[in-house]
Formats: C-alpha cells, sequence, structure tokens
C-alpha cells in the first residue's frame, strides 16, 4: 500500500466520523430521541439532560461530561465491571502513550536516515515506499542502529509491566471496595452447592441438604433452596405472561379505537388460520384457566423435581465466603460448592449437572471450538461454492423471475461469494456464547468470559497471524516455491508491509466504529420504526428502546486484537503507536458517556473480567517479544540474545501477578467479607431474591419449603 | 544370563535368607535382645512375648502374629501412615497376583510353543536361553500369537484400575474416620498462617495477629502462637540439656564406683587438653549459669525475635478446617494459610520464609536434583580417577607404609573405583532430605514425600532405564555404530534379556533385604557395641535402642522401583510376576512384623503419603503401556492400535481418581471436622502442645503472651 492511498483511506474514514459525530450532536439534542442517547439515566430515573443545559445544549457538551465524570460516577451508575473496563481502556491507552513519546521521537530519525542500497522486489517496484522507510525494515542487517529497537523493547516491556501491576491493584482495591460495602447484597450471603449424592430413602433432598448443612454449621446456616427443574412450571408461567401482555395490548387498543369493533383474532398458526374469537374474553379466558394450572405445577415442581444442586444461604458473610471456598465430603465430587452469583445472572439448566458431565461437556467444547477456529473456511468455501447465481436458480425455481433483473444480480453476484462469510461472522458470537453455556457454566458473566476468550483466539488467529502469514505467502508464492529457504527473509520484510494494513485497520476500527458507536444509528432506527408500527402499549415501546449492556463477549476480545497488532508492531513500525493510542482514548471516551448514559449492565461481577484480560495482555506483549526476537535474527543482529530475557521476565509477572491477586478474584477474602454490615440482613428478602420468576409469583411454594425445614430438628448432626 | 547362572544366584540368596531367618528365630528368643526386637510393645508398655509363649516360643510366632492382626492393631500401634503402607503393600501384591494367575497359564504355553528360527546373535551364540523362550521374544514378528499378549496387557491394566480404585477409597475412609475420631488432636485446632505482612507500627506481631483473626472470627477464635527466630535459645537450651544429661551420668559413674575418687575432665577440645575440673561440681555450676541465661534469652525471644508466621488456635475443628481453605487477604501472597501439623513434626526454620523464598527455592532445588539425577557420574567418575592408590600415596605420604602392604593393597584396589559411589549412594538419600527441606516446606511429613518423589526419579531413571538402554547400548555398541536404523530392533531383543538380570535384582532384593530386615542384625551389633562400651545411664541404653521410624522416604521409591520393573515386563516376561507377588506379599509380613514391634512412628500425617504413591502407580502402569505399544510395534504386530486405548484411559482414570479423593487429602472436608468430640477440648493444652521445647520449659513466656493479648479488644474489627 502507498502513502497516497493510505491517506485516502484514512480521510474517508475520518470524514465517515465527522459526519457521524455531526448527526449524534443533531440527533441527541431532539426530546423524541433520549430514550435512545440517555436510557440509562431514564431508567435510573435521573434528568436526561442536566439542569440548564436541556435547551441550549453544547454539541461537545458530552465531552467534558466524560472528562468529568469520576470513578465513583461509573460504578454508581454502571457497576464494577464497567469501572474495570476504564481501567483497561485507560492502561493501554498509557502504554501506548507512554512508549510513544519515547519511541516516536527514538526510531523514527534512526529508521529514516540509514543509508542503504534500494532493494528491489520481485515484482520490480521500489521494495520501500515512503512509509516503510519509517520503520526497522529500513534499517540494514548487522547495523548497529537496531540497539535502539533493543531499547525500544525493553522500553515498551517495563511500561507494560508496570501499567498492568498498577492496574491490577487498583482493580483489586475496586473489587475489595465493592465486596465491602455495608450494603447487604444477596449473593454474598449464598452459597451454591452442586453435585449432591442420591439421598438415602425417604428423606427429600430438601431435608437432606439441611440436615447436612446444619450439622456443619449449626449457628450460620439460614435455609437453603433446592434447585428444581422448572420446565414445565416455566413452559406456563411464560404462556400466562403472555396472555395478559396480549390482553393488555388488546384492551389498549380497544380502548384507543373508541367504538370500534371489538377485536378478534385467530388461535391458530401466527393468527393467520383456525377458529375466529373475541380476543380479550379469550384472553382473559385463558388466564383464569392457567392460574390454577400454573399453581398446581408450582407444588409439583417443589415437590417432586427436586434436584442435586442448592443454594444454601447463611446469616453471616464471612461464613458464606468460607464454605464457599471449604471442602465438604470426603469424596471431594459430591457437595462442591462455589460462591452463589448473583440472582440475574444465574444459568439454571446448568446448575444440576453433575461434575463429570461439566467435565465432558468442557472438553467437546474446546474441540468443537478448535474445529471451529482452524477449519471454518473449509464449509463456508463449500457453501460459497454451491450458492452461485445459477445453482440458485436451479434449486429455487420460483426466485428466477427475481434473479433475472439486471440489478439485483450485479448486487447478488458481488456478495453472494462472501455472504456465508458474513453470515457465520454475524453469528459467530452467538454461537460461542452457545457454547459456553453448554459447558456447564453456571453464571452468565462467567459464561460471557469464556465466551470473550474463544473469541479471541478465533480473532488473533484468523486476522492477525493469518493476515500477516497469508498475505506474504500469497504475494510470494512463486519465490517460495522456487526456494524453500526464503521462507523466512520473505516473512521478515513483509512485516512492515501488513504493518500498513493494519495501520488503516486500526483507524478504520476506530473512525468508523466508534462513530457509529456514539450515534447509534441502528438502534435508533429500529425504534423508530417499531414505534410506528408495532408497539401499542407503554410496555411495548418501553422494550424498543431498552439499549441492553455494554457485550464484553466480543466488545473485549475486539479491543485485545488492537492490542495484539499494535504492541507486536510497536517496534518494529513504531507510526501505529499513535494510531492504538487514539484507539483506545478515544475508546475511553465514548465509552464513557455510552457507559454513563446508554447501556444498562445486566450483571455485576466484580470485576471479575479483569484477570481474564490482564493474562491475555501478558500473552500479546509475549507474542510481540518472540516475534522481536524472531526479527531481530533475520536481521542478523549479533547481539540478539540480549532481549532473551524479556520473555523469560514476562512469564515471571504473570506468575507473580497471578500469585498475588488472581485467587482473590475467584474467591472473597475473608478480611473482606469480615466487614461490619449497615443493617442486619432481612434473610428472608435475601432468600426470596434467589426465587426463580416462575416460582416466586405464588405463595405457596414458600410455605411447602418452610414444610420441609420444619422436619429437620436443629441438633442434627449425623448425614 | 543362561539358566544355570540364573539358578545359582537365586539359590546363593535363598540360602542367606534361610541363615537370616534362623538367626532372627535364635536371637529374638534372648531376653537380653527384647529392646531390640520388640521396642515398640516396650515403649508402649505391652509385654514384648504375649502371655505364655515367653518360654517356649514357636519360631515361627511371627507370622501368625503378623497374619492374625487386624488392620485396627496396625493403627493403634503405629498409626494410619503405617495402615496405608499395608494398603499400597497388599494392593500391589494384589495386582501381580491376580496378573500372574491369568497370565502365567497363557502367555508361557503361548510363547514356549512357537515355531521359529532360531536366530543368532553377534557373538555368535543362540539368541534365546531356556529363560527367553519363555518370553514374548521368543514370538514371530506379525505372529498372531500376540493377541495372548494384547489380552495380556489389557488384564494387567484392568486389574490395576480396580484394586487401585479399591484402595484409594479405603485410604480415604481410613483418613476420614481417624480425622473425625472423638479424641481432641491439637493440630486439628490450629492453622499455620504464612507471610504475615509488615505491621503497623506500634503494634507488635502478636498484636497485629489477634487484631486480625479476632475481627474475622469474632466467635471461635482462642489464641495465636507467633512464631520466634529460636536459634539463640535453642542454643542455650541444648547446652543447658547437654550439661543436665552429662551430670546424671556423671552421677551414676560416681556412685557405681563407690568411694573410687571423684570424677574430673578437661574443659578443653574432646576433654583432652585445657584445666582439670571436678566433673559434678562443674556441671553444677554450668547449670546454675545456664539457667537464667535462658530465661532471659527466652524472655528477648518471646518479645524481640517475632516472626512473618504465626499458629493460629481455634475452639472448633470445624472453624480451623474451613480458615486453613480460604484466602484471608486481599493480596493472596499474604496471610497464606495451611492446616497445622502436628507439633513433633514442624520445621520451625521453615515457617517464616516467605512465599516468594519458598518459589525460588523450590526451582533451585529441582533444578539441583535435576543436574543430580542425570549428571552424578561425572564427579563421581573425576573422583575416582583421582582417588587411585598411587595419588594416595603421593597425597597422603603418612599413609605410605599401610598402603605398601599387600593385603590393604588388594582390598583398596578393588573397592576404591566404586567407593566413590558407594559413598554417593549411601548419603543420597539425606541429600535429597536437605534439599527438600530446603524448599521451606513446613512438616517433616510433607518434606518426606517431597524427598521420596524425587528418590523415585533418580531410581527410575538410574536403574531400570539405565539398566535396559545402557545394557542395550554397550552390548552392541559396534552394530549400532554401522548401521543406526538397528537400534530399535536391538532395544527390542535385549528388553526380554534385561528381564533375567531383574529377576535375580527382585530376588536378591527381597531374600537379602527382608531377611536383614527381619533379623535386624545391624542394629543388634551396634547396640551391644554401645551397651557394653559407651552406655552409662538408663537413658544412654534407651538412646541405644531407640528404633527410629520407618522411612518412607527410601522405602517407597525402592518399592516403586521394584514396582515399575515388574509392570513393566509382567507381560514380555510373565515369569517376573512371581516373584513381583512374593516381593510385595513376603514385604507385607516382614513389615508387619516390624511395624506392630519395632518402629514407632515419627509422625502421623494421615495417610497424606497414598496419592504421592497412587500416582507414580500410575505412572509405572502408563510406562509398562507406551513399552507395550513400541514393543507391539518392533514385532510389526498389524493390530497394535488396539492398545492405544491404554494409555488414554489410564489418564482418564488418574484424572478422576485425582478429582474424586485428592482434595480431601489435602485439607480436611467439613464433614468429617463436624463429628461431635468426646470431651471438650482443654484448649491451652492444645496451644502448649505447639510450644518449641525450647520455649516451653518455663513458664515466663506464656505471661508474656498473655500480656500481648490483653493489650487487643475484643471487639477491634479493622486490621
Amino acid at each position: 500500500m502507498d502513502l497516497s492511498s493510505f491517506i485516502t483511506s484514512l480521510a474517508t474514514s475520518f470524514i465517515i466520523f465527522v459526519i457521524l459525530m455531526i448527526l449524534f450532536a443533531w440527533l441527541s439534542t431532539k426530546p423524541g430521541n433520549t430514550v435512545i442517547y440517555y436510557p440509562n439515566r431514564i431508567l435510573k430515573g435521573l434528568d436526561p439532560w442536566e439542569g440548564s443545559r436541556s435547551k441550549t445544549r453544547n454539541p461537545f457538551a458530552w465531552i467534558r461530561e466524560a472528562f468529568s465524570s469520576s470513578e465513583q460516577d461509573v460504578i454508581a451508575m454502571s457497576g464494577v465491571d464497567s469501572a474495570v473496563y476504564f481501567v483497561f481502556l485507560g492502561t493501554v491507552f498509557g502504554i501506548f502513550l507512554i512508549s510513544g513519546i519515547a519511541l516516536l521521537p527514538l526510531l523514527l530519525p534512526v529508521n529514516i536516515t540509514e543509508k542503504i542500497a534500494r532493494l528491489v522486489d520481485s515484482t520490480g517496484k521500489n521494495a520501500f515506499d515512503d512509509l516503510d522507510k519509517l520503520s526497522m525494515a529500513h534499517l540494514k542487517e548487522h547495523s548497529l542502529r537496531l540497539w535502539a529497537s533493543v531499547f525500544a523493547c525493553y522500553w515498551v516491556s517495563l511500561v507494560t509491566y508496570f501499567l498492568l501491576w498498577k492496574a491490577y491493584n487498583h482493580v483489586s482495591n475496586l473489587r475489595a471496595a465493592a465486596l465491602m460495602s455495608p450494603e447487604v447484597k444477596a449473593e454474598q450471603f449464598a452459597i451454591l452447592v452442586r453435585d449432591i449424592p442420591a439421598s438415602s430413602e425417604g428423606y427429600s433432598r430438601k431435608e437432606q441438604i439441611d440436615t447436612y448443612f446444619k450439622s456443619i454449621y449449626p449457628e450460620t446456616f439460614y435455609k437453603s433452596l433446592v434447585v428444581t427443574e422448572n420446565k414445565e412450571v416455566n413452559k406456563i408461567h411464560e404462556e400466562l405472561e403472555l396472555c395478559k401482555k396480549k390482553l393488555t395490548r388488546t384492551e389498549t387498543i380497544f380502548a384507543e379505537a373508541k367504538d370500534g369493533p371489538r377485536p378478534t383474532h385467530k388461535t391458530g398458526f401466527l393468527g393467520l388460520v383456525g377458529k375466529k374469537v373475541d380476543s380479550i374474553e379469550y384472553y382473559n379466558e385463558k388466564i383464569t384457566e392457567l392460574t390454577p394450572k400454573l399453581e398446581a405445577a408450582q407444588k409439583v415442581t417443589v415437590k417432586d423435581k427436586q434436584q442435586a444442586a442448592a443454594l444454601v444461604f447463611f446469616t453471616s458473610r464471612v461464613a458464606a465466603a468460607a464454605a464457599s471456598q471449604s471442602i465438604h465430603a470426603r469424596l471431594v465430587d459430591t457437595w462442591t460448592v462455589l460462591s452463589a452469583p448473583e440472582p440475574r445472572q444465574i444459568i439454571w439448566t446448568n446448575l444440576p449437572k453433575t461434575f463429570y458431565a461439566r467435565e465432558i461437556r468442557q472438553y467437546v467444547v474446546y474441540f468443537i471450538v478448535f474445529l471451529t477456529i482452524c477449519f471454518y473456511m473449509i464449509p463456508i468455501g463449500l457453501i460459497s461454492a454451491f450458492t452461485t447465481l445459477p445453482n440458485l436458480k436451479k434449486l429455487l425455481p420460483f426466485l428466477k423471475p427475481i434473479l433475472d433483473q439486471d440489478i439485483i444480480r450485479t448486487v447478488l453476484g458481488a456478495y453472494l461469494p462472501q455472504l456465508a462469510l458474513i453470515i457465520f461472522l454475524a453469528l459467530l458470537p452467538k454461537f460461542l456464547m452457545f457454547l459456553s453455556k453448554a459447558e456447564g457454566i453456571p453464571s452468565v458473566s462467567h459464561a460471557e468470559r469464556a465466551a470473550s476468550g474463544k473469541y479471541f483466539y478465533f480473532s488473533v488467529l484468523n486476522v492477525f497471524i493469518g493476515v500477516t502469514i497469508g498475505g506474504t505467502l500469497f504475494d510470494s508464492f512463486k519465490d517460495i516455491q522456487k526456494n524453500p529457504d526464503s521462507i523466512i527473509p520473505k516473512l521478515a520484510t513483509s512485516l512492515p508491509g501488513n504493518a500498513t494494513f493494519f495501520l488503516t485497520f486500526v483507524a478504520l476500527k476506530f473512525f468508523v466504529g466508534y462513530g457509529l458507536e456514539l450515534s447509534r444509528l441502528v438502534p435508533l432506527i429500529i425504534f423508530h420504526l417499531k414505534k410506528k408500527y408495532l408497539c401499542k402499549t407503554e410496555l411495548d415501546i418501553k422494550e424498543a428502546w431498552a439499549p441492553g449492556h455494554l457485550g464484553y463477549a466480543t466488545k473485549i476480545p475486539n479491543d485485545m486484537l488492537i492490542l495484539t497488532i499494535v504492541l507486536c508492531y510497536s517496534v518494529i513500525a513504531p507510526l501505529i503507536l499513535p494510531f492504538g493510542a487514539v484507539y483506545f482514548g478515544l475508546g475511553w471516551l465514548v465509552f464513557r458517556n455510552q457507559v454513563l448514559n446508554v447501556y444498562v449492565p445486566s450483571y455485576e461481577s466484580y470485576g471479575r473480567m479483569w484477570p481474564h484480560m490482564h493474562v491475555r495482555i501478558v500473552a500479546a506483549l509475549l507474542l510481540f517479544q518472540l516475534t522481536m526476537v524472531g526479527y531481530f535474527g533475520v536481521k542478523q543482529f549479533y547481539y540478539t540474545p540480549i532481549i532473551f530475557p524479556l520473555p523469560i521476565i514476562s512469564l515471571i509477572f504473570a506468575f507473580i501477578c497471578s500469585k498475588k491477586f488472581y485467587k482473590f478474584f475467584e474467591a472473597t477474602a475473608l478480611e473482606v467479607a469480615s466487614r461490619e454490615l449497615k443493617e442486619t440482613p432481612n434473610m428472608d428478602l435475601v432468600y426470596r431474591s434467589f426465587l426463580p420468576p416462575c416460582l416466586n409469583a405464588e405463595k405457596g411454594d414458600e410455605e411447602q419449603f418452610d414444610d420441609a425445614v420444619s422436619h429437620v430438628s436443629r441438633t442434627a448432626s449425623n448425614v
């Protein structure tokens, strides 16, 4: 890529960005759009535009707001997980900024002033265009100027260690502060018990569990909640809720229509076939019919569908924290414990999966992910080969008149080959999330971390390594065929060339990506369409603008990919550093606004995402250091061994961080849990917050649970 | 090795065994020897020869006794660790017995009846002697008879899985039964806390620790015992004890001599030089001088030499068990906890070592062990080369007259070359134990496990693999030089040959080894010599016959070596199976006697040695399976892939065992710790049992500890 096309690409991206910013500034001041641009504030009951700014709104006010917001504001509006995400963005921004400040003035002059016989590559073109002159590729073999690059490697590594260490410590403090808050948080009083062995005859699960824990914790045990098989009761509950919703909707329509005919619908498929009925009457009947059915199903579920998992509640945080970290049974694959996740993020269906089922599922999922990452091109290639225009006409003859139109043929001809790939890439995050849940993971936050890890491997392997190696092999396939030994020098000379590609890639990501993110064009359009054509009730409208959460499972792997690319090229092509810094700096700014105003977190894991990110940043650093070892080798630099200690230092750094901080992110330290509470916890409230909605609605079940409790005497000690 | 020399070797070993047995039968009935043959019974206050058998003792009575003793007897006389050792011996005996019963009648006829063109090896001798005909080597390549060997591999593996599983479960039950015993055991009420961070100014360590744990465990915390730097006080304490002992001794001599001169000695080096003093007066003076010095030193130690580790006591077993498994601090490399070892096996000097010091020491030790195992022949070779007779004469000229004598020259000439190796092998276990302690391990039992692991690698690598590969390479070095590809068939044909060597090796081990073990000739001779020439007081005599403990650190690796050898050759040369069975069966019998009557265990780890042994048995099985895969490959057996699943099954088996049982051997399960106690524990007694002897003697220190306690209010909550 030469300089002019590079600048063209950059300029295009920038223009799109400016347009999107102007759109945002204009659209966000319209009162009808507040639900799109300030949903988090609205849901929290705050005024979207604070105070006086409601009329004369400065289009850049959001920047000032983002900068002036403190970490505490973020935690208050969006929880610790969001605050940790900003620590991540800030840390990486810091790494690139400090690295850039030292490296650009040092490396660019050193590289550009090297006198070198102009190489001519196989295509006869000049191998060095203007951008490449700024990179390490411009240095001669054995050149003493490579010492500057050696210094740069150490500088980047040391800056990374230092900032990562500070960040880990900071995040650990954030987590501790949140966990020792004097507020009563239900999940801090509960543990999750799985793999409960078969009960001896005559005892219900509930009795078995209560007896067991009462004998171990005679003073702090409060109650247990046995996990039940809720499929059936859930179905009835959902049907009932749907009927209630439809009734409200029909009534609203009827009320608005005034003196119109009573609304009717057909009971069959999609309301298209079947008997015609009066809607309001029909739904009312359905509700009166379903309510006792639900109650009966709840009774049956609670009594007969108890499964081998339970939530156990304690009257003290320390007791729960200690219980979640201790083995309880002699056979340690039974009565396995875990600190309870928040009620809203429990994946109930995964709880009763047994220990070995979870293990097997995990390995099967790893294997599927491995296949997906390595060989996803094969099925996609096959599908692309078969979904050509002639094939489509043959298989779906009724499409023929449409496909014969010129314009449609041109568009389809252009996009059909990539269609499978586009659909695959769009569905991949959902697929990985599905796989992660299939592992038997008990909480959504954990599943998101697992999916994020899988996506990271996919993106690094396919985008970064794929582009680098693939591009080189493709460009110089014939040369390599002739002379297989030339592959390493080929790779080495192509590295800086790829750097230019990645420069534009990063720029595109932040200009267009953040532009779209901030302007929220897509949700805006969808909301207005829905509001106009579909929404009837208040609830419908509210659902139409529900902002959703930040989606760490795709967001973080994307950031990680940029981080990996920038870090790996930081010394080879230092020009990438400012681009990386802008990506993370701008990201910090844009998401500060989005987190404060838009997204509503769907769970709180108290920063457990951080160790996941930390490990991957260190892995990226390691990849950078190993790349540099290889590249110095290609440059035949005599003192290459001088950077051998770097990868080892990285491993030691990772080891020390993990030993010093990691376990606290897996479990709650007792010194943290032992802080005093503001008030004595209302244990009944704590317990009720964990009841799944399909069982929570009615009162009957609670009494039944109590029944089970009363069978067990307080002094029972043998299990 | 041909048949006749094999039988000669076997017969010699057997004759030695018979002689030793007769000696044992004769010597053990002499009343003067009871302290050598029944020390454990005597120390437990039991009659060495129960009831009527004191006079007309049947020389084989010990066999009946060994067989009739139950596991409970062993636990009562020698603890759970000994019982676990018998489970190990019994399990391996079972594996070899059941394997042998199926394999010998199947494989021997199949192997011996194979018609094969007689191979002639490079030396011109017949490659198959009579013993080799019984082995797999006698089977032709591609032979369908190899199916019998395939079946044998599966049989041996399945028998091993089944018996190991039963054994693990059994040992786990033994451990659980011991841990939930209603007796009060001091170590179950304590945890070991290490890596305590620097205390804030103005607070003593003691206050810091008490405040910290009181705020986390307001109800169950009892007291803490800060580890102190005892070097100085220990020195004074030992000096004092030595003086007291010498005083008793001198007084005994003086009393026995009746009207003899008052005993005197010189105060200088070894009593050879210096001022002559009256011994009784001198020691009395010394004691009156040292006693206040000790008290002063104790005060200083307890007050000023508190270190960053402590034992923390709880009033309940469950609290202590849960506390030992939970992280306490936000920075998880501080306040690290561990369940407390027994007081008698704590390695006090290792307790204050910091987390990272321990890690570094561990890796340094691993590296030293690696060097020792791989390259120990180099220094030994060098030393041997220099300690020749001429060199000795040159370096130590005063030895010349002795060395010039013919007989001494002959003996030295024969043994001098191996002298370094002999000394090395004798010192190796002690060296490995020293290294294991240097890792910073807090308890003797753990250090013994670590040393045992290291010794296992040494013996398997050097004896088993060394003999197999070394022997082959040495025998056919020239052939291999000519044709490097022939190394694999060479190794394969030499495998059965080595089997004969190992047969005699195993037989030697059990005949001579167990004969010496049972007859206790060496301790007997040493005891009688000491008694005659050195012992003056009762205490001296008691020390002279002190039996010591079983010494798992060398015993278990030796058994493991035999196990590995027998398992690996079980299918190739099935004749080794009865030898293996006899080794472990006879071992069970002999050690049943030794454990009941002789050895006194020096610690109790509640069977924590078992997982260590289990993993190594599975590793030996894996080695066997991989050897067989290779050997079938050499035999060019078409269906070799049929045994590929075996190693995978072994890995899965190891994984499941570890997941199901292992953690309980690392920590106490709470359901076990929650069993009721016979009586309310006397916490002061529990606490005092952990005081090191040099601090325990006096009362002063205790009050000082109490002083420190009283500074801290009960309601303190912030640390």
